[in-house]
């Protein structure tokens, strides 16, 4: 009897050893879906952001050349899927720690789900293989998506995509491996937490050699009594731009949100509502940093540069949106919009086209907030974080210029003086973009 | 002694018991919360597809006829959901197994709650009843979506929004019944995941017949010397239409995605991120064999092509998301963009004249995507498939062409040579889309 | 041994008690992680209704103010959050119950996450701090957005952020306050779910003192024998304000559904796809009205009617769109279109210069939503609710004719008459929005 009084106590007890247990952490098979569903949410977020690359380059660029900006953007991004999983993601994460490049070979998510096929969700960190498949792959293109705006208005179509092709099959990879695939830039302690440095410097590194070699378009730099005369080239179509800067501030919430890569705990959550606060505030304080400079220096505000100051702060923030403070992600953002503010005008001064401001958007203010990381974040070091930046632009511009020179001397990356005057839409897709619009395209 | 030693153990043993039942599944209630969640998540993103239509058509059509086509696209959307409430709905799932319709009569959740409403939340499998019609509704309101793209520049607004209204009150979900309201086809072992058929097909076969009673579009076809000579009618703004696919492919995550109608559990999730991945690479593949074949057929790239190429490959994809490896999918999408490339021309020999594009991307790649279903599950059989497409395709033509029919011979369905030629937005609707922009239409 | 033989027993009796609780609710974590998680996708959601915005008031200008719209809008989203941090959040919700308004001063998460940092999730309604912070700021965002509708195309750009700043960081935090942040107006128990009133007509009175204070645009009106005669001032670009719309609709389902302010339990996930689905019947039902009625009025559907007629079907259920059934969802979002179909001619009858209709859409459907409350919610009674609308109606009125006068007699509000007919693209930035297209602005 003694022990039957006792048994129900101990049982009681061992009921509140189970309830703790049971809130001790999210049950793991409800992690691994929460976890899996930040991919795929963070993913289709991140996939969006093609449209608002195409909307923001067609709305920055002269109506003769919208049709092939937006047929480039859809290729690109497509491209980049296949590429990607032909050779890009085994290359990037099929990778010995502290490596220099993972395996060549088609990816294939065999063994990737087994465990949890099998029933075993692990500790409460795992995820679907093909969902974070798919979040990486849309990282990727994202990269590609840079480039385009920078050559648009002379370069070739199908050199283009070639371009793309190796920057997202190897190029961008390989660099993504040394960090992300846990490799050797890893190992010395690099931070990049969603990719200022890892997607979007890589895009702007490879689109300012791209660029260079290009050369300018036609008409845009003269050269009167050894100054340089820049003629402004507007874009025709400023609201298509805008719609594409705020598609792409939308889709930023799962580039940063979803690099958290989990979802799979409360902390995970707090975590991501951080980064989606700071993400907002830094693109937030770039968009009124851009406007009141721009106001100062030019005495109107430039529309362009506002748009250019909103993705500035985005790309500032995304080397480390979740250990700054808000004040610091304002600060964040905003040196970020005034650099680019200075590096538009300084990259005309160089006689460097850039057609859309990407390379002073992803560039210059990718590598300002990569280099900032240690300012929030104890565990980085402004030499490595130095390192990172200088040996993935060195093999970025090195590995860039050799793609686009083997393309320049075979099959010729730049259309004819008449087909620019033109535009592309008649010469490289034989259509316009806007038939009923402009004067003298109307057909 | 002995007992109460022994005690600790079996307690212990007991708590192993109780957290491997814990572990065995996702609890039920955070399993309904998953599932509700999913049709709400895929919910909005397919509601976002309505946008992508209404740009891709706006983008595809003469800028005479852009208002009227913005006009028709948000009202069928609405009326979709209004008729799939008064008697869709009902029609569709309140149906006996392997019958052929379900009942007459508006819907309601009454008792589609209480369950849970009362605390029982089932087996893991439950959901929220209104979630779910959510879900359902803006599948009903694709099928109507892909009729306007067809038939625009020359139908009157009101017959095509009475056209819409039975579609999506009485045809659409008749067919649905048989299949996913678990009617006869579904008994036979039809197989149509997501809905090339059900979705894409239906509105593919009431836009082609639609397209052939209603005839082309006035200067569209000349026979000269017996032969059929093609004048092609350019869009009038590209990059709104690239938007518009853009939007398309991005709510297609939610098409597909959501259609595994389930997120609550490890298996569930990782299902929707293979379907994601495969609906995004069978949409890549069929933009990059666009391409190319427009590339060598034609010389030049076409990006109308590149952008029914990719909605062909999403089209394709949708009957069967899931059991295909990456490759395969890649494989269907690719062969759907192609079929798409020939079926183009081969309408327009026909003289049925197709604005966008729209029964070679719907019907032609849903009926291909539908076929190849038994080439990656072998639950399905070519026999069965075959007999859906054609039950499914005989009866939608039958009955949209005595609704095309009623209505031509009634209040008619098409609009005067004169209000062709200025334009729908004039006769219709009163005023311009763009009155600023083009050169006749200023005002 | 018979002790032994009942311990197996009791066990299992102690694991049924077990599952018992397990099954009780969502576990408090996964619960959190729910919560979060709402908040995050609704604050996405909402957030892009900021582009829905700008692409309604871009397509619904003149070509010439196009740019000047867009830059309003990304400013004024931007300034939003700065303020919403700086002042708006804590005058908002750090407030006693039943107070007029909260505490001055700079919000920071210190504290708000400290207990879930400590692994106390609570009870289940908990949810991370920035999260939260993230989905409030973004409704304080569209506060704004509904302003720069109505004052387009006459108002200098800085006065209008200066006001946007007002706003965003005073005027809407301290009516929220008295409803969201449990002041008095809670106490006496009003009723506002999503904001009609506290957010739709916050805007819609602000705007509506705007355009007084403003005066109309240049041709608007004349007085022809003692006769107002209006003359129409066509939108520049239709499909892009049918893309606001639509967008604005999708960004809808999170702010309506966002605001159940959980998704820790089934019944939370139940209300929610309720509130999806009358939102989007509300909507539905706006739209067909417009239809119907600008046919039978003007014998021509009107497109910007029917857009407004979706909006203000939305904005109507806005105040409560959890407890009607879709019937009477359906009527009160028709009845709010209704409103406005009769609204927008009526302001004009008072020389009321409102460019988008936004006054009409948000302010007399967001009152006409209000009033209705107690028709759906037994909890909120007709007297109440009359207070709620008058007295915030009262306060912003009053606050901003104060904010607009002190404005125009200092810094002036109004272009001078040559910037307006040049455009305020040209006075105001000094570029055009759309370069190659319009006739006279060719360059």
């Amino acid at each position: 009897m003694k022990n039957l009084i006792k048994f129900p106590l101990m049982v009681s007890a061992g009921l509140v050893a189970m309830t703790t247990i049971a809130n001790a952490a999210v049950e793991v098979e409800t992690a691994f879906v929460f976890n899996t569903l930040m991919f795929l949410i963070g993913g289709f977020l991140v996939m969006f952001m093609a449209a608002g690359f195409s909307m923001l380059e067609a709305g920055m660029v002269r109506s003769k050349n919208v049709a092939t900006i937006c047929t480039k953007n859809i290729a690109l991004y497509s491209i980049a899927g296949l590429m990607f999983w032909v050779v890009g993601y085994n290359l990037m994460y099929d990778i010995d720690a502290g490596g220099f490049m993972g395996s060549m070979g088609i990816w294939s998510s065999i063994g990737g789900d087994a465990g949890a096929e099998a029933g075993d969700f692990g500790d409460g960190t795992g995820y679907g293989a093909y969902s974070d498949w798919f979040f990486q792959m849309v990282f990727c293109a994202t990269a590609a998506s840079i480039v385009s705006g920078t050559v648009a208005e002379r370069i070739k179509l199908w050199p283009f995509l070639i371009f793309c092709a190796v920057l997202t099959g190897f190029i961008y990879p390989i660099v993504g491996s040394w960090e992300w695939g846990a490799g050797w830039l890893d190992a010395k302690g690099f931070s990049d937490f969603a990719g200022s440095t890892l997607v979007h410097s890589v895009g702007g590194w490879a689109a300012l050699v791209g660029a260079i070699i290009l050369g300018p378009r036609l008409g845009k730099y003269r050269t009167v009594n050894g100054q340089t005369v820049v003629t402004p080239i507007p874009g025709s179509n400023l609201p298509l731009a805008t719609l594409g800067t705020f598609i792409l501030w939308f889709g930023w919430f799962g580039f940063n949100g979803g690099s958290q890569l989990a979802l799979g705990s409360g902390a995970d959550a707090m975590a991501i509502g951080r980064i989606f606060t700071n993400t907002n505030m830094a693109a937030a304080s770039g968009t009124v940093v851009a406007l009141i400079l721009t106001q100062v220096l030019y005495k109107k505000v430039d529309l362009t540069m506002v748009l250019n100051g909103a993705l500035a702060g985005l790309v500032a923030i995304t080397a480390e949106p979740l250990t700054p403070s808000i004040g610091q992600a304002v600060l964040i953002g905003g040196i970020g919009a005034a650099l680019v503010v200075f590096a538009v005008p300084l990259l005309d001064k160089l006689k460097i086209d850039d057609v859309v401001g990407a390379v002073s958007v992803h560039l210059v203010a990718g590598i300002w907030g990569t280099i900032i990381v240690p300012f929030t974040n104890s565990d980085a070091t402004y030499g490595v974080q130095a390192l990172g930046i200088v040996s993935i632009g060195a093999f970025v511009c090195i590995v860039s210029a050799i793609v686009w020179l083997v393309l320049k001397y075979t099959i010729g990356i730049r259309v004819t003086e008449e087909e620019e005057l033109a535009g592309l839409d008649v010469s490289e897709l034989g259509l316009h973009a806007y038939p009923e619009f402009t004067h003298d395209a109307k057909i």
